[in-house]
């Protein structure tokens, strides 16, 4: 039997992508709580023992599908840096607010979010893969304005990075509130108030 | 037929208090997802119907379950004002990162949010009937102390509020840090830095 076959390997990745490709469409569609492996198998023309074959459950699918976003990026993150923090992190926070009201932006990251929550290993697994990269990315930016004297040295990253977030994410994740330009920019301002 | 005589509302205000406990309990011990209306029903010691003829899903129990708490504690919240702004908010906030910090007490309020990140519409009826006393009575201790001189005239209570909580509720409901009085105190810190 030619398992590894070229051919067979390409024909695995071609269902694997229009798997993922599938699962984060109908997120956008339906929402997580109505998505269904039927459905995925269906729109991504496989069937449903494919998916069953690859993944345990509905949400490691959802991971996977998310984690793929990332991987399509490729290659190292990096904050725009022109030398002035409180204009570049205004940039990185205004596109981040514009993604999480974009609704087919923001379906599956809900669903992956809700797994998250209810997952302590599937939170961990999160940092470890997907969040960890962004982090660093974010603190060499802060860590360059540290050395620019913009920040004080004893500047907490995690807690700085927290204090940016936080807001946003809660805001987005109950609804609670405009995720405008406006807001993007008060969370810089205050997070530079905050640590000096 | 009797519907409404006196040993039959209370025979229901029994049962009804007696489901609501149960599913607290309940989410505490299995999770929210492993939750069933007939695990709530075999605990409380009535039949399913009885769940079914006054709520229409799992996710409407637990969140009665959850405002039946709010209800126990009867009339208006305050918070504790000794003048001292950041004395007082340290307080609170200790208080609430150690409520967060206990599995039995988080249980719940986990299975509440997960299902208000699902649903806008239970999201906004939360806030009305749940979380605006709570706001308000925060609001009120901000105000003492705008009056006091202890923060600045034109201070946006809603945004400090944002400021204050989210990074915990973010690391409570992603587990991704330590929810203790350093962190507590941090918060507050910041906030009152951020929001001087």
């Amino acid at each position: 039997m030619a398992v590894n076959s070229p051919d067979r390997t390409r024909r695995s990745e071609r269902s694997r992508t229009a798997i993922l490709t599938a699962t984060r469409e109908l997120i956008a569609e339906v929402g997580y709580a109505k998505l269904t492996i039927e459905a995925i198998a269906a729109r991504a023309g496989v069937g449903k023992q494919t998916i069953y074959r690859w993944w345990s459950s509905k949400g490691a699918v959802v991971f996977d599908s998310i984690l793929a976003l990332s991987e399509q990026t490729d290659g190292e993150v990096a904050l725009p840096d022109t030398g002035d923090l409180a204009a570049d992190l205004k940039t990185v926070l205004r596109a981040t607010a514009a993604e999480f009201a974009d609704p087919a932006f923001e379906a599956p990251i809900r669903a992956l979010n809700m797994e998250l929550i209810a997952d302590p290993e599937l939170a961990e697994l999160y940092r470890e893969k997907l969040e960890k990269p962004v982090t660093e990315a974010k603190k060499r930016r802060l860590r360059a304005a540290r050395e620019a004297g913009q920040l004080a040295a004893d500047t907490d990253l995690d807690l700085f990075l927290e204090f940016l977030y936080a807001p946003l994410t809660q805001r987005w994740l109950l609804r609670s509130g405009p995720l405008d330009d406006a807001f993007a920019d008060a969370l810089v301002d205050a997070t530079l108030r905050a640590f000096p």
